[in-house]
């Protein structure tokens, strides 16, 4: 759920030279990794655009169990000696481990589900993974979950197969979880952590990480020190629920006796936002905010100084911020308060022109997101008790997905690690304290794992959850890693949290 | 725009027996006449079918100009010795005259578009007109446009090809005008009916009706003196209109910082109704609203008695009037107030699940329904102002359709004949000042022309821009009118009209 936004997020400036700073003698050198790198590379790219024609859809139910099988087929040839399905209430999940009796054990997140797509949206078949030119960039491969996540993920196993067909030990263990819910919300996934041997295991771990192409346009990157939780919920108004207005669209001259479930609704929504819809006003989902620290403001103030604000309104095609507030305020909102967005409003007659009736039913869909210390649990009840209180108790609550905020110490090895990796490509990250998207982190990062949790990886890609979704493979330009380069950057960063 | 609330409106119970009352002696024998259309019957009810097979609807662009052409070939052959096309700056009208050489001359209004349709959701193919059994009612006729309004309008048609073939004179001359556009509001009819020598025509007419099944499942019949007016609005809150929030969907994180249009459009909407959307509160859209006089008050207290209060709620699944009011409260409203109704709302992610976006774009169509003295111009001007005051003035309000309320007073030579036609069957009509709904006979009855305009009819039909819309040809229920025995109440209407 975060991919698209971190891309929007930054934009920036930060001279690279992936070529120039990579080869490091001694216990640095992974020549002889980069040489089976280069050499299975037509093997690897293969291997990504069998897995994105394998298309997992949980809001769909198409592709299951076959991706929870598929990740499973492609974590054995890496070199997990176990990987085995997870059941759980809705979609099943992954577990596997490998064990290399190196004296670190690093946990990895993965999601083996993609977004919905639309065929007729897109310039090449999303399933195809086809590669091509992209000016400016190089050879990209467009598909659905090009980017989110199966490339990067890819990446990363061909990091562990060019380790180990380099006749290395591999310099960490591994505990891995997935999910194929990830696009829905995550219902179930504490299911697949919190089963007592994945959770022992997982205790096991230093941090957890998810492979992630963190360069900008720009090759800038950035790193974030946790998420903000999400609820998703559906709000339907319908004259059966209420037990006014009408059990079916009837022609509107009603209106003049007939109550409106669809102005039900609208009323109802009114009352959750301020007057210009800045500011949540839904009765006790604030109460627990805790405002940001000094120590982040901070993060911020130097965050938006290096982030190009022109550049991210250009991108999402906005001209002003909310209140027209600064840079400075428009990220601290990001990592700082939370919301009340609308995802989507439907009911009654929605062709062309118009058609005169008053509709029975209506549905909107919200995202709240949460900062700490909200919880989704508790953001859904004072969503209900609000409505409830302001008469619209009758309104369906149906929570689609979501969890908690998830936050990781600066000091994280995981974070320490990526830090390293990027200052030794010349590259100086930003530093945020929390991303405006949301991730499940937080079944790592609360009790009882209270592990870092982060994200990882060189490497570019655009468009999740929209159109031409694209991963990069072949770089034309200098600042940003492609394929191979970006699998070096895994190989270099588990070496780093083996230290 | 009528048709289906008329019938839900208006359920009761009164003894009627059509085949007891018809046979009149001297200048009511019209045994010549139904000879005639008994002979007819199959030919005429073939010409309905084929008609409906020929459809025409405006919002989709669909049938035009055969759907006018074809109206004109369906007027020469009933008699008519002019029929031709009116071309507006929309679909084309119809303007024909029959001139029988007679003192008296009678307007006709007819409709030859259709409502939208999905052939999904009907039992048979709503173009083939299919005659099937519906117990209690008899063998009905089903397709679009059935009874909304063609299945009238042929039968009226009927009645003329019967007296022609009666070897009768034709008691009245017509003048008739059709349009193409009545179910998106009729936006170009005021071009048709003032064309000079359309106008010319018209006014020397005593009256104008339209073809209409005025029984309800009882055989009971009610006359409405009016109707409201209607505008139909489609108000847009877009990113690119607004000059604030985003220009493309963005990631819903993006929430914290960038204005959402989809909001900015339910925080509009909301200021134009009250709390619990029962009065409009858009700032002088009432102003000149005349209140009921004392005479309607009257007609709507004895409505109330005749009309069965439960019957109209179970028709509509609606188990409570807005505020609880009364029978005779929720009468007055359906006559007397104005209302402002949403149609639809659209905006954002509205298929399975959640989507975890900030849309920039949503869309509402409304209908406001106008009581006299307020005007479709002068209501659509409040609404636009309305919106500009409360700072909602980007947002777009495109008016789709609409008109004046229009009023026929009691006394009205179409209304009396009316009247007396349902007085010979032993119908006493329940009288109403106003209808809910709304039809463009303000065209006629505002000035220059000022003529009564109202609807008449024998026969029975329901489903007006729902699935499986039927029109009954045979009637097994000696309450209702067959087709024959709606054809006869036309030719009774036309000779009442004569005298």
């Amino acid at each position: 759920m975060i991919r698209r936004t971190l891309l929007s997020l930054f934009a920036g400036a930060l001279a690279f030279g992936l070529t120039n700073t990579r080869a490091q003698a001694g216990e640095n050198d992974f020549s002889d990794v980069k040489t089976q790198v280069t050499k299975e590379h037509d093997q690897a790219i293969k291997r990504l655009q069998d897995w994105i024609g394998q298309v997992s859809i949980a809001a769909e139910d198409r592709g299951y169990p076959e991706g929870a099988d598929y990740m499973i087929k492609l974590l054995k040839e890496a070199g997990f000696q176990r990987a085995e399905r997870i059941e759980t209430s809705g979609k099943p999940g992954v577990f596997a481990t490998l064990d290399a009796g190196a004296p670190k054990t690093v946990g990895l997140y993965f999601m083996y589900d993609v977004k919905q797509f639309d065929p007729k949206e897109w310039s090449s078949p999303p399933t195809e993974a086809k590669i091509v030119d992209k000016p400016g960039l190089g050879k990209v491969m467009v598909g659905r979950g090009a980017v989110n996540q199966k490339g990067p993920e890819a990446t990363f196993l061909e990091a562990l197969h060019a380790i180990l067909a380099a006749g290395r030990k591999m310099p960490v263990n591994f505990v891995f979880v997935a999910e194929g819910e990830e696009e829905i919300g995550s219902p179930h996934f504490p299911q697949v952590v919190h089963k007592p041997e994945v959770e022992q295991a997982l205790k096991k771990c230093v941090g957890i990480f998810m492979p992630f192409a963190a360069q900008d346009l720009d090759g800038m990157v950035t790193v974030t020190l946790g998420a903000k939780g999400v609820v998703e919920v559906e709000l339907t108004s319908s004259g059966e629920l209420w037990g006014r207005g009408p059990l079916k669209d009837i022609h509107s001259s009603n209106k003049a006796r007939v109550d409106s479930p669809v102005w039900h609704l609208v009323k109802a929504l009114s009352t959750l936002v301020n007057e210009d819809a800045t500011e949540p006003t839904i009765e006790g989902l604030t109460k627990n905010v805790r405002p940001l620290s000094a120590t982040e403001k901070q993060m911020i103030d130097t965050a938006a100084r290096r982030l190009n604000e022109a550049d991210a309104k250009k991108i999402m095609g906005v001209k002003k911020w909310v209140r027209d507030i600064s840079w400075t305020e428009a990220l601290q909102r990001m990592s700082g308060e939370p919301t009340v967005n609308i995802e989507g409003i439907i009911g009654g007659y929605t062709g062309p022109g118009g058609k005169t009736i008053l509709p029975h039913k209506a549905i909107a869909k919200l995202d709240l997101r949460l900062v700490p210390n909200q919880t989704a649990q508790a953001a859904l009840a004072a969503l209900k008790n609000h409505l409830a209180k302001h008469g619209y108790g009758d309104i369906d609550v149906n929570m689609t997905g979501g969890y908690d905020p998830t936050t990781t110490p600066a000091d994280s090895p995981v974070v320490k690690a990526e830090e390293a990796v990027y200052n030794q490509h010349g590259l100086d990250p930003v530093v945020l304290p929390r991303l405006g998207g949301s991730w499940p982190g937080y079944v790592f990062t609360n009790p009882p794992l209270s592990l870092g949790a982060s994200h990882f990886g060189l490497g570019h890609g655009s468009g999740a959850h929209a159109p031409d979704e694209y991963y990069l493979i072949e770089s034309s330009n200098p600042k940003i890693a492609g394929f191979d380069d970006a699998v070096m950057s895994y190989v270099e960063y588990l070496y780093q949290l083996a230290k």
